[in-house]
């Protein structure tokens, strides 16, 4: 069977994903730079409205962009239930200025008829450094995921 | 010693918190419940830009929510330097929709030389229904806080 | 209906479990404070072999003795499926020594089709310091627990 | 320097590590695969009483065996003063059954001033499954190792 949401993403590679139907995807403004069902990466561009008071990349939006790249690659597994998240871990490494970019790669760990595993790493694209690792769990719902 | 940063955030008691230094913490645009060197609450209405896909409030928009007011309740601690995130975890229980409001309420459980913990928990004000709860460590830093 | 595991943990409070079903528990050797179905009491005396090479509880055994409680208070749900942890998450905040005591409650925080949320809080019984606190994700399995 | 304590534990590679000054350790009674200073490997084999009451490796078991192996790498860091887990993260994925094996995999993942972060991975050696991932996270205290 075709993956249709696998091959809608694959055609944003190289830019913005302007086509997600996620609002708050859109104010995170990710850009898609990688997509296979197992594995997806985004970058990110660090704006004001992004940060803490001390000038660094709000460790909420870290946790944001994290939790929505996970949702992102959930999505291409193309599977018809929605799992939505059930925890997230996250420790965090490094700060990250403005006008820096991230680079948030996720990866299906486990894939079971009840709980998906996903793991994600933050890296700081302009110095190369770990900014967080993270851990998530999803369950099956019985939510349909429309097509 | 008077607690200054306490006072400041205590003005704005029943009002949206405009007078915060974190720019990510004017897009959530909380709204100040109650303050104390202990525990902090603020409210935040869901705007249609801090959903996902399914339209109900983005997972990565409540552990922002979580992380910004555990930032703000560490602030009021009055302390001189800066205790970073090392790790957040967070519990995901119930959803939320658009319009809909949540309360965070967070609450210091340590406060060692080294380490800071500081829980929270999200209730739908609407439902009454808990949202999330999450655990935080903050880690002394040599960073001064800004006067 | 009756809850059959219930009344039989109950049986046991104010005495060492020595009924449970579970080797790793005989070696833990807990007593049963308290039982209802959303909260389950124990207390354990630390042993040396429990503790590590500076002389405190070791980590592990914490974990150990949570994991354990957290299980019996899944138990005493009397459901027909066995829900195995999906993700344990602690923070360690006081030692304890050799030959001390701690107590370990449990809380049934959510009891969902799917998945089941259990928080745990560890107590050094000789200085009522909070020792570790901690939450757990339990998920449905095809795994029928036998009568 | 010489890092006396990593020669030492590498002189039980292929050997039960019987010389550990850690009493749960010898409870564990690992066996030692390969040591260098961001990576250490254990073996354990699950006997009854490490078990639960459906015959499983106790997730509590596996969490000891982890916080072990991460204060075994921590350990030969060759740190002056004791760096206590703050917190402790574990997925947990795939059973493993009475006289099975297991292999537990630990990473250095960041060596701060004040905080390290060690991560752990367990596969099932008789199947090749992964049993468990987990994170850490360990912050300076005042307290110095006995050499």
């Amino acid at each position: 069977m075709e993956n249709k949401r696998l091959l809608f993403l694959q055609s944003f590679i190289g830019k913005h994903f302007t086509g997600s139907p996620s609002p708050f995807a859109h104010w995170l403004n990710g850009k898609v730079i990688s997509v296979e069902e197992k594995a997806v990466q985004f970058e990110f561009e660090i704006r004001k409205e992004m940060t803490n008071p001390v000038g660094m990349l709000h460790g909420g939006v870290t946790a944001g962009m994290i939790d929505d790249c996970i949702g992102v690659n959930f999505m291409v597994l193309g599977l018809e239930k929605f799992y939505p998240t059930i925890n997230l871990y996250i420790d965090y490494f490094n700060p990250v200025f403005e006008n820096q970019t991230v680079i948030v790669t996720t990866k299906l760990e486990k894939l079971g008829k009840t709980i998906i595993n996903i793991k994600a790493e933050v890296t700081n694209k302009n110095t190369s450094k770990i900014v967080a690792q993270a851990s998530a769990n999803l369950a099956l719902s019985d939510f349909k995921i429309p097509s």
